[in-house]
This record gives structure tokens, sequence and C-alpha cells, in this order.
């Protein structure tokens, strides 16, 4: 199979994440985002999105969003399970994974893009023509990045990671959200976050997160 | 078990309509987000999100999220599947959902909010605060409504379904987000999307739609 990645991009690096701590290896072709890569027409005609990462197995079906990858993944390489076994386990980590998406991955998207001056007209991802940055969502986009800090902090205050007492896939979400938000939206972990700084620092030492 | 639900909102309904073509059913407890029955104090307790719906199991287990809700559903009660039944149909059948969720229902969800008079202070959803309304997302919502109809409108030429031949969880995302943003964020099917008329009229005309 072959991975379509982009290094700078916190989606590809969620599945980087998710694949290392699975311990599967596979081709990869770099995009650069930023340059546009994704629009071009040989990737568009890989996935029409123009979004990153798709993932192209050998008999040519393509997977091209980043949870659905992750799921192929689990289902073909279950060790270590980063999804959960059980009804409930399953339900509350995909519950964390999407609390992360939704507070963090996506309010760091949104301050990013639209601060930069280089998407001024690229305001959504992906393949939708021209779209204006709106500034508006910047400064929403800050608060809504403290807001789930002082959430993920309380969270973490009460369970070793995430999801609970083992590394799931909300973990490699929350770290690719907090990793963005901090460099690229310039919004970093505030200091009185203390179990954000104690939990960062435990799963930024696994050897995926350097995926 | 109980649900706690709320009529009017797309969310709580791509759960009822899970548990339907299922043959569920439990307790619910109907709140009205309009009015701020979620942001009461006495459902903060069971959900501090302030979101709906949220599904309590008979051990406590509290599911805060729709998708999650229909991960455990569909664990405890496999049949009909409703997610895949193998590791890529669960990928794709996922990957769709996530289309019709991130094109379709959150683009309704952003047309409506930014445009309602009584949601001038609650720009976000759930339990965060004030937070303004943002008037210049309610004509970009617009246009991700138009751009969500075309392309569904292409993929419904390829096939019965959203997600291929069967009915799966991607219609029904894809239901509640049509109906959302034709009622409430206005903006209907354009006439020339033909095959979204015939997939509408199909799984409105199912018996779960009018859970």
């Amino acid at each position: 199979m072959k991975l379509y990645d982009c290094e700078q991009a916190p989606n590809p690096r969620r599945v980087r994440i998710f694949m290392a701590e699975k311990g599967i290896s596979c081709e990869t072709a770099q995009l650069n985002i930023v340059q546009g890569d994704n629009l071009s027409d040989d990737f568009l005609t890989v996935n029409p999105r123009g979004l990153l990462p798709t993932l192209v197995l050998d008999d040519g079906t393509v997977l091209d969003e980043s949870v659905a990858i992750c799921r192929y993944l689990e289902e073909t390489h279950p060790e270590p399970p980063l999804m959960g076994t059980d009804a409930v386990s399953k339900a509350q980590i995909e519950s964390r994974q999407r609390h992360m998406e939704f507070e963090g991955l996506l309010a760091a998207a949104e301050t990013f893009r639209n601060a930069f001056p280089r998407f001024s007209k690229r305001g959504l991802g992906g393949n939708v023509g021209e779209v204006d940055a709106i500034p508006a969502l910047v400064e929403r986009g800050q608060a809504s990045l403290l807001r789930f800090y002082n959430r993920l902090n309380a969270h973490l205050g009460q369970s070793r990671y995430v999801a609970g007492d083992e590394f799931t896939i909300a973990d490699i979400t929350a770290l690719c959200a907090v990793d963005f938000a901090s460099v690229a939206a310039r919004v970093p972990v505030p200091d009185d976050c203390e179990n954000v700084a104690r939990w960062h620092a435990e799963v930024s030492a696994r050897p995926s997160a350097r995926a």
C-alpha cells in the first residue's frame, strides 16, 4: 500500500503515529500542502477532495480520510489495540477521539488557516476553490484552544491518558492537536495546565511521536 | 438505558434513526436546545459539555457523543450492520460518514447557528459560555452546502446509497444533514441534484426516518 503524506500537516501525522504504534510501514509520497501539491491534477486523480492523508491499498482501493485509514489499520493489525476492545471501550475511545478532534484539532486548524497569509484565499482545506479567510475565526479559535487545554488538563488530572489507562487513538489526535496548536496556531499549552504538560512529555517520548 | 434527546436537533436524530433501524428503544428525556435546557445545571451534571444526544447506560456509564453512541449500539446490536462488516467496508463507511458530517452537517449547523437571532451569543454549541456569532460564516456555510449537494449528487449517480449498495450510518448522517440544511439553514436541495432527490425520497420513506 502507499500513503500520500505531508510532513508539516497534523492529519497525516495522526496516521504516521498510528502506523508506528502498530509497527506498520509502507511506501509514502510526500506532498507539500502550502505549495498546493494536494491540489495538483496528479493528486486530484487519486483523491478528488484534495485532502491528506490518503492511503491506496494494493488492490487500488482508496481510503481518503484519517480516521477511516486508522479504522482499516486497526482491523487488519489489531495489536496493540488503539481503538478499544469491547463495546464500551470502543465507544468511550471514539468519544474522546472526537472531543480531541472537534475541540482541539479543528480549533487549531481554524486559528492557523485564517491567520496564515498564504492561505488568505484558502479559508477551507482541500479542493473547494477560492474561499476567503475569515479573520474573526482567529480570535474565536484562540479562545477555543484555551478551553480545550483547560478541559484536557482537568481530564488528565483523573486519568493517565486521554481515554483512560491505555494509550489510544485519542492520545494521537490530542498530541497532533497540541503540537499544531502550539507551533502553527501559536497557542501553546498554558503554564497552569500541568497535567497536560505531564501527559505531553510522556506521549512525546514514545518513539511513534517522531514518525 | 436512557437517551437525552432533542426532537428539533440533527445530532439526536442521527441516534434515533440508528436505533430505529436496529429495533432498539429506550427511555428518553426531551430537552429543548433553543430554550437552553442543555445548559441547565441538571443536564450539565450528566454531560458537562452540554451537548445532545447523551446516552446513559444502566450501570451509569455516560456516552456523550453521537457517533460513539452509534458505535456502542452497533457492537451490542450487530444486526442489521450499519457501520460495515469487514476492514475495507468499515473504513469506507466511516470515510463516507465523516464526509457527510464535515461537508454537510457541520456546514448546515454553521449556516443556521450564525444566522439564528436567538443564537447571536451562542456561536458555538454546548457549554462554552458566550461566543459571538460570526455573520461571514453564513455565506461561507451556504456555499459549502451547495458544494456538498453537488458532490453528493455526483456520488449518488454511481451508487444507490451514500456508501455503496447498502443503507448505512452514512445515509443517516446525510439525511439529517440534508433535512437540517433544507429547513433550519434554508438551503434546500438544488433542482438539478436529481440523484440526491431520488435518494432522499427513498431514505425518507423508511420508517426510521420518522424516529
